[in-house]
């Protein structure tokens, strides 16, 4: 059997328009872990762009949070055992753009977690083409209680 | 004669994801200076969406990224006395998310410029929704020389 992403395997129904499967106007990120890592490829679309031929920033910043998330999510369910995992929503993402990032390729996503504690964990992610970092991202992601809109959510 | 956005006054033909008029598959912000402030009101589709009902942080990064780029843009072109904006792109932008923003209803992004010095403008925005803030931004905007990608890029 193929091994799924995080996505399709937890959240398959979800509408995120970043990482949702089911969102067909969406960027549909997919995420798989590698040992302590989470990787993802993802192939821009001309509209995308912020410049002909350059990536938007907004978009980077979409696919390194929803990414970082999903790394954040995937972290508690293995600290806790869980069979799947908790729905996490973003406190905050800070993104710095190095260098302009082509639409006309595939871009990398590798996140990692930098700190966890509690209901919160802190992720350090890059975005990357050709093998060159273009972004890279920290941000903070929370297990929201029940209550919260996104509860319950996925 | 009807006030004109900064975007469809300065760049019609722009193809930008979250500021391009003539990309009809972006978010189409348009920002409008009243005094010293770059305000904007926008509505999500419900493919903006991250949870059903709750707007995407991407997309909410992505809006800031791009009111605040504009706010930077036009700063620079008063402090120039130029009769178009310089080509401004991001180096940094931090997003932190305080209170979930519906996808039901309009929402009020509002930038002001924190420091400017030389190219570099630093900006300070919001967005809120139903008068709260549900999001802030500080943001780091560049303009670009010749032979940057984004250079004459609109």
């Amino acid at each position: 059997m193929a091994v799924q992403s995080l996505q399709d395997r937890y959240a398959p129904g979800r509408i995120c328009f970043g990482c949702g499967p089911a969102n067909s106007q969406g960027l549909r990120i997919k995420s798989f872990v590698r040992g302590e890592e989470v990787h993802a490829d993802w192939t821009p679309q001309p509209h995308h762009a912020a410049f002909p031929g350059v990536l938007n920033g907004g978009i980077i910043g979409s696919l390194l949070d929803c990414h970082s998330n999903w790394t954040a999510a995937w972290r508690l369910l293995r600290e806790r055992g869980a069979s799947k995992p908790p729905c996490t929503v973003t406190a905050e993402y800070a993104v710095k753009l190095s260098r302009p990032a082509p639409t006309g390729a595939p871009v990398h996503l590798q996140a990692r977690v930098i700190e966890s504690s509690g209901n919160r964990v802190s992720i350090a992610a890059t975005l990357s083409a050709g093998g060159l970092v273009c972004a890279t991202c920290r941000g903070v992601f929370v297990a929201v209680k029940p209550g919260h809109p996104a509860y319950h959510g996925w």
